[in-house]
């Protein structure tokens, strides 16, 4: 019996990743390189072509690729499979990636944003599965997010929806490079926690973190579970203001479950319990203890998983 | 030919109101009553029924009352009608309105929030009139909201959605009765505007508003409208953070209109221009120049329309 399968990649500005994934959400094979950068958008469509050629030979025999689900960094235009604005990658502005990869590879090509992908990729088979209404927050460079509720993922009128990371927190704080001030992604990104642990030094005489070198959010997480206040305070700040973003996620929306994914969502045991506490305390007491607040566990996989299950989806 | 009309209600902690309504949204005939406060339901089912009996005797007789849709200050379980949670009115939580009253009056009943109600009718007849994603904000004694998400009317999982009143706008702000602190209820809502209002006087000592007797939101305005600094500073500041909560809204939303009504909407001059320029500050430039901000058009009925409309799509 002929077994489907489909193409997932997740596109970012510095990686392209692919894998053919069968209908249970499994890995056939891997494939990867660095994103090509240049002045139009032929040389990534020929990387695509060519990692997914790759993927195309390494699965047995016995399956076919059905369809191609693409999860990239920028707004999406979801009906019409077209990039609209890509602010790391902005050579492909306007690309219209569905239609150019339908004609090159032959199968339906769905494309989404990453962290709406990664929030159904964990919906799928992750930390949020089963669940009708979730969301996904991604703690990395910045704060990113993706909304399912309902079982429909929101993309907004412009794809432009799930911008969590700019929910303001502290009206007159940090400078965000969005042009506001405060917005939740300047203290509770994996950026943030270093900017905050290096501005927080001079209050932290004793901390073991000026001695290091280097300062990594690792750093200060270990520093942290070893007592260091300073790496405690950071975490403290992070979780409390993330609390305070996501306390108004559930008093507008409440979802069942938010997941918590992401490079800094590692330092959990050191901002969980302030996170919860601004929860508890600013969110409706029904909602607040509705929601779960729970760690991701698809890890980098969450985005082409979700890709992938939106393959399979088109499909059906 | 028969005419298909509903009853529609708005059930609120003071006054009950309802109408005769046909399918264009036209009332027939209103009538309305303090709302029975006692320590159990069964005066307020009688007086529903009383009014139910007198809009059916009061329209024509080739109209016929085919179902009865209710919007109430309470947190809902919609697809029981039953109320969850009413704050105003706790001697309802539990009470299964819709069973209740399908027995007494003979014809479906659906229940909704009265902000979410608003929201509804606003979308059928008002200011997001063929709008297929709004968000509607109410400025009274509180800020009250609705959200309909591609046509469909968010509620949450468990019908607490829409608290838009409780985004945070100032974290270690004013002390909000919900046990939150900061939230732009306490800064945007009619109530806020008064305690503004005094709070400031003492830096605006010619101010005319410190001459004027009995402090109301519409002397306030009043005063702001003739230049008056203290008043016009009430609303620079009611304009700015409720900016800040709708900025936070169309960054996770990225809905078509926010409609803004309520008693505190007619300072809209004073504030408008502030709410403006913090959503453009705040907000990303695409979803920020999509949502169209504009004041609601349906007054005091649009809980009641928005009910209407919810009986009439039963029916369908």
């Amino acid at each position: 019996m002929n077994k489907g399968v489909v193409l997932a990649a997740d596109l970012g500005g510095t990686n392209l990743r692919m894998a053919a994934v069968d209908s249970d959400g499994g890995l056939l094979y891997r494939a990867s390189t660095a994103t090509p950068r240049s002045f139009d958008h032929g040389e990534l469509l020929n990387s695509i072509e060519i990692l997914s050629r790759e993927c195309n030979e390494a699965i047995p025999g016995d399956h076919t690729i059905e369809a191609f689900g693409i999860a990239a960094a920028a707004v999406i235009d979801f009906d019409k499979g077209r990039i609209r604005n890509a602010p790391n990658m902005p050579e492909l502005n306007g690309l219209d990636l569905s239609a150019e990869l339908t004609e090159k590879i032959g199968v339906p090509v769905t494309v989404e944003n990453d962290a709406t992908a990664a929030a159904i990729g964990e919906n799928w088979l992750g930390a949020s599965r089963g669940v009708a209404s979730s969301i996904f927050v991604t703690l990395g460079t910045g704060v990113g997010g993706g909304i399912i509720l309902n079982g429909i993922p929101l993309r907004g009128v412009d794809g432009t929806a799930g911008e969590i990371g700019h929910i303001c927190v502290e009206p007159a704080g940090v400078a965000c490079g969005c042009g506001s001030t405060g917005c939740v992604e300047q203290y509770s990104s994996a950026t943030a926690i270093m900017r905050m642990a290096n501005e927080l030094q001079k209050h932290y005489p004793d901390s073991l973190l000026k001695q290091n070198g280097e300062l990594t959010p690792l750093n200060v997480f270990d520093a942290g579970m070893n007592g260091d206040e300073l790496a405690v305070e950071v975490f403290r700040r992070m979780g409390s203001y993330l609390g305070i973003a996501l306390a108004d996620l559930v008093n507008v929306l409440n979802p069942e479950v938010i997941v918590i994914g992401g490079g800094a969502a590692a330092g959990w045991e050191l901002f969980i319990e302030h996170l919860r506490a601004e929860v508890s305390k600013r969110a409706f007491k029904q909602p607040a203890e509705r929601a779960k607040i729970i760690r991701a566990q698809l890890g980098n996989d969450a985005g082409i998983l979700g890709a992938a299950r939106l393959a399979f989806i088109k499909l059906a």
